[in-house]
């Protein structure tokens, strides 16, 4: 098994997010991503190898050419109005408002966002085109011929749609790496979410395409962040209707009821006929997260990865979430352990 | 002239709102009411009168019914989930998400806001109803024969719409006084909004409707907070089309330019045939104050009072914002003195 990664994740190092109503330390930190990587080695599930330089073109596949613009050139632009400090937006445009693009830094870092816990960095860019280049090496790889593969994504990236981030996520690797399976030959992809929150950039971006399947299995929004989308009666719309399924689950969520929708969603992927599985592998759903609400224990992403293997398709695993900082290795290695066992 | 006046604005305190990517100490805070009531005072302009109380129906004639029950139960919830501290929203749901009010206290501040710079604290329900009630007593009194009448309200109300909160702002006290002179009997009521923000909320429950014109004189929506409304082309819709003028004036403005869009959002209203008149008055216009960026002098703001009283109508004049806070009193008071020395 081959898993991607490059250090260049370490340049998005927010300071602060909000949360629970207060500016609090990032849970979204490099530590995540490096003692993922400390696991993964430890564990000797195989070789690390950085991803190439794959391009700008496969990430705007996914995501708007105004929205790639900001993202680039929006940290100066920051500096100059505000200072050398972590850019959060203001405000944002509900209902009854009107979403056009601002003109000014602060109207724009609103416009192309959806929270205020996702603070923009001076490294931002470079470190989420490195965790795209990651989500594309593992999907070459796979598009290659391995079987599996494991993007080592950070910053995460299944709430960024097609034009705004949030969720501490700004570039979709998962869609991106599944766009590029699709522009790579296969005629069907599907997007299994396993993070506890629902992946709802991943479902917006292919929400009217009959091309790629999405499945999330998530806390119930009228519960849990990102509250407004991932309700069981979202389908898809247009040629996409019927090419999502919603597997809410309530707080407390355990082993049990995870299981069944797990064996669901594993269910609809056969039926619909991929040829590639792209997963969003968030392991925030364990039992010790800090910002979760789910119970799962650190064997149940053993069996959450032998779920996946029995998919039986070319897999490429992608890292979302999990705040678990102590026990987030443990549970990837695990996932990773149950699918190899499996396979 | 009478001015309305509880002070039970001093309810809502908040500790701080996100602004410029910090949390910083509220702009909008208690001191501004007390200085411009000791500035009212101070130059003999008449009685200050408690408002009396005149119930929820007139504030449930502009506000949904589930907002204002999320308002008048939402402290509780909060303190349980998180602590006995000012609640923050969490997230926004902006273009492609659903906009479905959720069950935690969570999901629900996000639902019923738009931004994260209005904290809700425990005596926020108290503070925003007596200063609708403030509204309410202003109106009352022109509605009974007062030529003009200072409804001294904190918090303001011109951000907040139907169903949601923002921008210091939770009722629109504004619009449930035009609301009050339609319900009183006036066939056309007119509101002109001269606070250096767009009237968002204001327009947005106006909008299609015909009987109830809005003017707002305001920074350009392409460079200023609030982003998402405010455009020269909103004109109104369905019934309402026409019924909406919008001035958007660039940063910078001074007075030569703010007086050529206050003359023409005077002559559209002079053309309404309204029988009554709601300003919506801030005077965050001023050139020091510390989040805008127009510059208004002192003796401006005498000539924006003269030109209100120019269109001859009762009016009620309904405080918004203004956060230059020793100017607060001087260039509010320039305003009423400019409507008596002219009326």
């Amino acid at each position: 098994m081959l898993t991607y990664y490059s250090d260049d994740h370490r340049l998005q190092d927010g300071k602060a997010e909000l949360i629970d109503g207060r500016l609090e330390p990032c849970h979204e930190a490099p530590v995540r991503a490096d003692i993922v990587l400390r696991h993964v080695r430890a564990a000797g599930l195989g070789e690390i190898v950085a991803p190439g330089d794959h391009g700008l073109a496969p990430i705007a596949r996914i995501h708007a050419a105004n929205y790639l613009g900001f993202l680039q050139t929006a940290w100066p632009k920051w500096v100059a109005e505000h200072g050398d400090y972590d850019a959060l937006p203001l405000n944002w445009a509900v209902r009854g408002m009107r979403s056009v693009e601002p003109d000014s830094i602060d109207g724009k870092l609103s416009y192309f966002s959806f929270d205020a816990g996702t603070p923009l960095t001076a490294g931002t860019w470079q470190a989420v085109y490195a965790s795209a280049q990651v989500a594309l090496g593992g999907a070459a790889a796979v598009g290659g011929g391995e079987r599996m593969a494991f993007a080592l994504c950070r910053p995460p990236g299944h709430h960024a749609a097609g034009d705004y981030f949030g969720g501490y996520c700004f570039l979709n690797n998962a869609a991106i790496a599944a766009q590029a399976f699709r522009d790579g030959g296969a005629e069907r992809v599907a997007v299994l979410d396993v993070d506890y929150h629902h992946g709802n950039g991943t479902q917006t971006i292919f929400d009217d395409r009959s091309d790629v399947f999405f499945a999330s299995i998530h806390a119930d929004p009228r519960q849990e962040y990102p509250f407004f989308l991932g309700h069981a009666d979202e389908t898809g719309s247009g040629a996409g209707e019927g090419a999502t399924a919603n597997y809410p689950l309530p707080w407390g969520t355990a082993w049990g009821g995870y299981e069944q929708a797990l064996e669901q969603a594993v269910g609809r992927i056969g039926t619909f006929g991929a040829e590639a599985l792209v997963i969003s592998l968030g392991v925030d759903s364990f039992k010790d997260d800090p910002i979760s609400r789910f119970r799962l224990e650190h064997e149940d992403f053993l069996h959450i990865g032998a779920a996946i293997a029995g998919i039986g398709l070319p897999t490429l695993i992608v890292m979302e979430g999990g705040y678990a900082v102590d026990a987030l290795g443990v549970n990837v290695v695990n996932v990773l352990k149950g699918y190899l066992d499996a396979a």
